[in-house]
């Protein structure tokens, strides 16, 4: 039942979340900055602007699209984006595992105490 | 430089942040809600607020009001407040010991491709 969320500020004004790292997984899934923003629900807009704001949040960029053509191209991480991704999940299961047993601990005093108020 | 902020989530609606444990926290160390707030320069209003979503957060109360008097009463962490605050920081601290490496290693990685866009 309870989980944690990890944001990661690399700097001041550059915050890594978990909504950033799914965008960028479904990306690498897709292929497609506008298929991954449709799995999550999120416009189209919406979706390259998150990208464009990654982007410009690095030196290195995450996401490398390829424009025009038909189809408006594709969309693939680059090394340093994958790297983020992967750091990412690598500390969220690092802290996971370090939380449970709190968690569990947390979980059995709020069910302890149901009515002890004061 | 880089850290982590972590929200614990307990319960679809019942989250924990740093926010609100640092609220906690001063509340704790001021022994009263508006001196809590006003250290983070919150509003009295906001700091109520606060507090009154967190004592309805769970089913046993995190912070302790004393209404009325001249002053208007003062306020401390119930047991289980405490409990929260506690494990929330102890979590906290074995995240960021788990990440310090990966965390280290991705602010080598930024460093070292300034310029390597695609």
């Amino acid at each position: 039942m309870a989980s944690l969320s990890l944001r990661i500020d690399l700097a001041p004004d550059l915050r890594i979340g978990p909504g950033k790292i799914e965008l960028l997984e479904k990306i690498a899934a897709f292929g497609s900055i506008s298929a991954a923003g449709r799995s999550m629900n999120m416009s189209y807009r919406r979706a390259w602007e998150l990208v464009e704001s990654l982007n410009g949040m690095f030196e290195t960029p995450v996401v490398s699209a390829q424009s025009g053509g038909k189809r408006g191209g594709g969309a693939v991480l680059t090394p340093f984006g994958l790297s983020l991704v992967t750091r990412y999940r690598a500390i969220e299961q690092a802290a996971t595992q370090a939380a449970t047993a709190h968690l569990a601990e947390l979980k059995r005093e709020m069910a302890a105490r149901p009515d002890a108020a004061e």
